[in-house]
């Protein structure tokens, strides 16, 4: 009998990695709850042609009704954007009163510890708390940084097709290695951790590579024969930045243009300066590595990535609307 | 060579059942941080005799004093007051410019969930984020209620000399499990913890015995021939406590009046409401179970306390400050 799997925000690019995952893997049946406005969207009637069956419902109708959606479900993955976080709260209360085996919260992020580095993750260590406090069976799975944001841009434009921010950007000496991972593969990762047992109760790091910023930059030129620019940025400016936006969103914590300035400025805190995203900080923190757990896993190499890209076969992130997050 | 373990918090319950425990198990060179203010106190007196050696240090020192007084540590147990969680932050920093090899910041608890069911949880959680993010090597201990404070009174006040509490009230029916632990063991438990790998970045539950409040004072009626007093406290009651006692302390949260009430019935609500303090929800939680760590560890059951009690061979808790906890 097929796996009964919910997506939670599953047109976003991590949700979408995850739909295609599962669907490709065999053996789920995948379903998303959408909000009524969003029903039309061409990426949930493109999830619905592949087969995910989608179900109209309001995340904050009362639990109750919410547990009555979920009737049936096996497992729950949520991916929702980075300023809805807390609206996981009213869904894992209600997965609870389902009996939903496994709840896997939006994770999806660079490894970082809780308590005042990021906001973001710091929201999601609320929806941590929350779901070990009614006792729901969980996993959280934490991933590398998109090779797809990743990629600095060339000056012939060629791979401009792909591209969200023009990313010139190195922190420090840009040396700081990081784990990075292809949007791709995360829904295959997604697909294995999810019904494994030995990763119930547990978080996961699954990630493809660790590499510098700096050695991103170097591939790429060397793959594509034009001389790629570097823009580098001392500590002390993302320091300054991390500052700065703070300052600015707390005031207004959830509005967009203020918040996510303020996370790209902590990322660059965590993963480039106090270098958080790597396999040995997961596990100090109590990760299992998912290159542990899956060895025969053959995750997409940055190299073959970037041969994608020059290729012209790549396929960008955020195109709809990056103009709202960037 | 003996492993060099510094005690901070040693003139407290906990810190003189972990300085016993090391001083017994052997192995080890055992130091013990204290205020000036502290160092005629008949506890740190009995504890030099004993063999611990006290450093005059003042915790609030700038890092890099404490991290020179710290040199040569390998191992810093914290068994603070409820109310100092916060000062364990900068001894930490401390530890971390030391090389410190591990430090356990005071766990010490029962198992409970962070974020907003017990302000002490979440105090100590504050102080596991920081440790994290500083990517000092640590482990937390947490620990079953003590039987010192667990057992009711007997109407012939035969057992008062060991009591800190008349300690009549059962909470609901009394029946939800709860792990139990003799006091005297903890330190056993430590000298075992903080020098197994297994544990290196873990969190690790030391219990001795899994009862209800019901049969600890059925045990004692049985041992005794005595007819124990039973106050049965509804929920409702708790949550009442719960509720008073955090409007109370929100406006002085360290005021010990005040915080002390509230963390008495944040625990009623945690262990026996919620039924948070057994091992399956610990595990749950992510900690190792000291009893299949230590399978061949025996640890003193309920009935041989309740014996020495009868004998007048137990020793009371507090019972230098009585009135100012309880």
């Amino acid at each position: 009998m097929a796996t009964k799997v919910l997506l939670i925000g599953a047109t976003g690019e991590t949700g979408r990695s995850i739909a295609n995952g599962l669907l490709n893997a065999g053996g789920f049946e995948v379903y998303a709850f959408t909000r009524a406005a969003s029903v039309h969207k061409p990426q949930l009637l493109d999830l619905e042609k592949k087969g995910v069956i989608i179900r109209q419902c309001d995340l904050t109708a009362p639990k109750e009704e919410l547990a009555e959606a979920l009737k049936g479900i096996d497992i729950v993955v949520s991916s929702v954007g980075p300023s809805d976080q807390h609206i996981q709260h009213n869904i894992a209360t209600a997965a609870k009163v389902a009996g939903v085996k496994r709840f896997i919260p939006c994770g999806f992020i660079t490894i970082c510890a809780p308590g005042g580095i990021m906001w973001l993750r710091d929201e999601k260590e609320k929806v941590y708390n929350h779901i070990k406090q009614i006792k729901l069976p969980y996993t959280i799975i934490d991933i590398g940084w998109w090779y797809q944001i990743a990629t600095p841009r060339l000056p012939s434009g060629k791979i401009d097709y792909a591209m969200t921010t023009s990313n010139d950007e190195l922190i420090g000496d840009g040396r700081t290695p990081s784990s990075f991972t292809d949007l791709r593969d995360i829904g295959k990762y997604v697909a294995k951790i999810i019904v494994d047992p030995r990763t119930e109760n547990k978080m996961v790091f699954a990630y493809n590579v660790v590499m510098s910023p700096a050695e991103i930059f170097d591939t790429v030129e060397r793959l594509s024969g034009e001389k790629v620019e570097r823009r580098y940025i001392p500590e002390e400016t993302v320091h300054k930045r991390v500052a700065e936006t703070r300052a600015s969103s707390e005031t207004y914590p959830f509005e967009p243009t203020k918040f996510t300035a303020r996370f790209v400025a902590e990322y660059q805190l965590s993963w480039g300066i106090r270098g958080d995203n790597v396999p040995e900080y997961a596990k100090y923190l109590g990760y299992l590595d998912a290159k542990e757990l899956y060895p025969d896993f053959k995750p997409i190499l940055f190299e073959e990535y970037v041969q994608e890209l020059l290729h012209g076969t790549a396929t960008g992130v955020y195109t709809d609307r990056i103009s709202r997050i960037y």
